[in-house]
């Protein structure tokens, strides 16, 4: 039972060598006006595809719902990372000709919500909401689209999504970790949405921008908000913004998918985007810290490694997180070593690869954490 | 408890552009002269490295065992391989320069047997042995060691393994596969012997030569028996050589070590190089299959791919070994797709990444197998 | 004045993980019956990108002239290849997924001439020009194209290729080299025709089969000749194949390629292909030697390397063709030291970087070589 | 004739996977106390040779020279880097785990010149030189060699170097660009130095902190000359740091680099670190610009590229930079077009390869430039 129809488009975000375009798929629902508008997309980093799944599984549900707002799902949204293959593996985190993650080549000017609020001090919200909004979209074309001496390749094919992320209310990045476990990031401002997410690790980020999609959707209004409470005048942030990592790259499964696209489905009712009361949050333990508190620990030394320490389980100062086997020093006391954990934590992911260079990051770990 | 004094070493096998010398691990083990000789190495492709930690469980063991053969045991014989990272995982399959797969680099020179057997028609087989090794050994220095035009770096590397193991009656390169269950690569002359092993995949290959370290060790002793046949006379094949592929690559364990160790040491006990009787095969399905009909199925179309079929468990025609999804086609009936066994077959490994181009190798399968 | 007109179509040779087929342009001359078929690409390794503007050379001139045969040309032959990048570079001469060499996936059946000559040993040869390349249709299309395990993308990419170069009489594949001068990959039969072409340096290549298109092109018709002359029957072989290689990577220059397509004329020209008078030989020497005289010097060492020898003139043996920096030994004899030849030679080609491993290929060179 | 004893070293910068220590050479002259000390490093990034033979012939020419100032030379600077291949040429841009560009890994905390400046407000500047010099040293110490959760591959390695560069009051480190004329960078208060190096294009960069080694080295020093100045004092900028890009990458030529150490001797005589009168800067047009003015175009569109504009000679707007070439397109307008100067400019270096993606960097140009 359908009642909800889904429009279809593709949008080319990028040219190759020999000339084809690389396009994504758009898909479409269009609300009745009433919600928030969404916008999601998936696969940024060509090696976490597990996003798609639950885009897949979000339009097989939404499909048979009413929709308040407009929801976009790009699933598939970086096809140069998606395609870029290195041996067995996706190399799809950097562009392989200048090393620049795929996930920092957002726009964002902080000039413009100074300018704008010292401009139009008296705007009512609503209409800030939308000025303020057609100000990014402009600055968006004239910096990225338009300039004259062109555009980086992932400048390019970034503005091409926030371009369509600029309409949006709500906007959630699907990604993943190496070897993960689910966490979210989420800005500080909206800390009492963590909880309507079924993921148990959360880290909350400061409102600053370092070229994010999630950066670069939330950070302009929450810049907004500041330069107004600056002139003494209180509005909310516009917009609401969220990174899920959903698990491991280089790894598909339809069923695990399934339960994540409940999850967003519950934030989505929350928010009133959808017409619905089946979906509601999970009663589990949510553990939660300051980004500045999520540390990644580095191989102090090169080597061989088992990974022991599982996500999720807080573990002490002092126990071994990793095991490492160094075969050039068999019949030596440090042919096994262990790297243990500095302080009391609970490990979220840990590198993919089972031989490490001195300087590599083993394990991301939560510190200074607490229950949400 | 230690009987055996262990012998380590230092082997220098390449330099790189800076000028600093890679060198690889050596131990040895005497043995009383009672014995046949043994080569043992490991992680040859640099993500293979689980082969290392079933060295470290062999050495733990033959510490205290008393050895008839010499043993020698080289763990990270590739340190260009082991080296060569892109991304978050190791390009050590081949040389990232020329694209030659490292594992295919070794010498061996089909004239050398025609020419000896036709020379020496009559020496009995222990001088057979002797003098036909010493001239492996100068062949080796001839064409790869001391060329006046060089040698590829893959050759130089692989030559400096090759010598060790010229000297070895018993040849083991220990391997994984991407994403794999353990199987086995076991000449087709030394079909007996792979019920020795705890190993549930056996794939006989004929006796011929593609530059791969097994075969670069039996088939000169091979070609020599057949050559010998042919004058009419009948010797025995002087020496045995298998590739173990032990599981995943870029996974480490050494518990799971520690079981193909006792598998190994249940061989070598066989042969009769330890002084040992607790080591005895174990009683398990072992499912084989000619080499020829250890079939790759290539992906057909590319996508997303979900890996559905478990590894060792027969299946037949037409079930499917992968789910894929195809999400710039949701709302058509090809958004997910199956790609089907052609054959009845038993799975033993597929490809480990989740999105894969048209062509790429998704799955190998034994077909027409049978046991053992 | 257009006096040819040129079909202009696309195929879908690969499709890529994210779903979008990659296409090459295929552009078509119709002949009016009387001259031989040819079929000419470009750019199969990603790097060697010239040939490609020789083909625009050779499209500019065609479209005035009156042809023979038909000529189908096709440019960007590989784009997944092309598309390859790393860093600022076009990694493209092999698979990245799984080292293959993408000029060494084409397909030869060397049990098809033989079973040809043996059932059909009294057509007439025009009938066998044209049963037999029927024969070698269905073949390809049987074992790359409609296989129930699929093949390798590097298989189905030359498998589209070739299936047009099998229409041919005459193929020409339009490489490069890393840094190099201009020369020529001729069959020892067809030597005669070398000099029709302007290219300085000749390689008498044996007819066997290595994988490349112009093996693919000519051997199954050379096998089929020497089956026939076994059976005590003399035929002609009925294609002509080269591969040019026409400068160095990573360079385009379209006045340098107009000079090429000129060359290319006059071989056309010779062979009955285009009615034209003008395109003429150069009188130039052209240097030649057999393909196992064609010898790559490999660094002794490893370093920093300049590269003295120029291309083209001979050299004495002794004498150096690089010169290499090793700053990791300022103050020793052997801070700088020389590569020298080993034997008298004509330096063709050279490695394309400045730093270089233990056992890199330096240099390519012509040793017993000759002018033709 | 030797005046100078040069002490060599080998210092430990990074270990591999396998266990090697990956060492770079540290040249060392002790002056007589009476001049500034200098550091030099090269080969930052990997493909970047061509500093090193320019320490070769500085080294050849100071060990017959007096020296004031201590001298550290550091070639071959990035181990990891220089031996990081793919396909023929070196990948050692960036980090290949990570993306991260090499020469932005070097510490700086704005924080320490701000505290130490109102902690020491009335210190002899001979003093504040030590003092501030020995704060920065137990920084560096505390936030990258002893963190107790590591620190990067890339920090490390930025770390050791840039503890030898803390020692020293003039920092030059070597670079080359892709396809690249000679260039320098060097910071707006050292503006008068610029016309001291035989060097025809220099970018004059504002004293921020982007990682890079030149900024590493003099943004301490000109911080705490700004904290002083806010709080009414005026010292001079105690150190002084360039970037000099010397040519293309992958390349080397000892008659260049002797040319380029005439260059950096003319510099460093007239600091007073070395007793000699020969060295003079040579009387020849010295462009400049900003930073902001130095700017990359890119490309507005994929395809073959022939680059047009040579380097160091003023382009009007609207001139053509380079050709492209789009196959796919032949017939139309479009199969060749042109990328023309948005501005007036002058040309500094250009891209590497002959294909490009829409967004590569086509070309780097200085606009707005000036003489000086």
């Amino acid at each position: 039972m359908s009642v909800t129809h889904i429009e279809s488009s593709t949008l080319e975000v990028a040219v190759v060598a020999t000339g084809q375009p690389l396009t994504v798929p758009v898909y479409q629902i269009k609300g009745n006006g009433d919600g928030p508008n969404v916008y999601i997309q998936a696969n940024m980093h060509g090696a976490e595809v597990q996003g798609n799944a639950v885009i897949f599984q979000l339009l097989e549900q939404l499909k048979s719902l009413t929709c308040f707002g407009n929801i976009t799902l790009v699933p598939l949204a970086n096809p140069i990372g998606c395609n870029q293959k290195s041996g067995e593996f996706t190399l799809g985190r950097f562009d392989a000709i200048t090393g620049e993650n795929w996930n920092r080549g957002y726009h964002f000017n902080p000039q413009l919500p100074v300018d704008f609020a010292s401009q139009h001090p008296d705007l009512d919200e609503s209409t800030i909401n939308q000025k303020f909004r057609q100000l990014l979209i402009e600055d968006l074309a004239a910096q990225r689209l338009n300039n004259p001496y062109g555009a980086k390749t992932s400048q390019l094919l970034c503005a091409q999504l926030q371009r369509m992320a600029l309409d949006a209310d709500i906007v959630l990045d699907l990604h993943t970790g190496p070897i993960s476990s689910r966490h979210l990031y989420c800005p500080e401002y909206a800390k009492d949405k963590a909880k309507l997410f079924d993921i148990p690790h959360v880290l909350f980020i400061p409102s600053d921008f370092d070229g994010a999609m999630d950066e670069a959707a939330f950070c302009p209004w929450w810049h907004l908000q500041q330069a107004y409470e600056r002139q003494g005048r209180k509005i909310d942030v516009q917009v609401d913004a969220f990174t899920l990592e959903l698990g491991s790259q280089e790894w598909l499964s339809l069923e695990e998918a399934k339960k994540d696209s409940h999850s967003i489905l519950a934030y989505l009712q929350s928010s009133g985007v959808i017409k619905a009361t089946q979906f509601n949050p999970a009663d589990m333990t949510r553990y939660a810290c300051e980004l500045k508190d999520y540390r990644a620990l580095y191989a102090p030394q090169s080597g061989l490694v088992e990974y022991l320490a599982p996500f999720g389980q807080p573990i002490k100062a002092g126990q071994p997180l990793v095991q490492m086997l160094h075969m050039e020093r068999y019949g030596f006391d440090d042919c096994i070593t262990s790297v243990n954990a500095p302080d009391n934590c609970i490990p979220v992911l840990h590198f993919a690869s089972a031989s490490v260079n001195q300087g590599t990051e083993l394990y991301k770990v939560m510190t200074n954490y607490f229950t949400l």
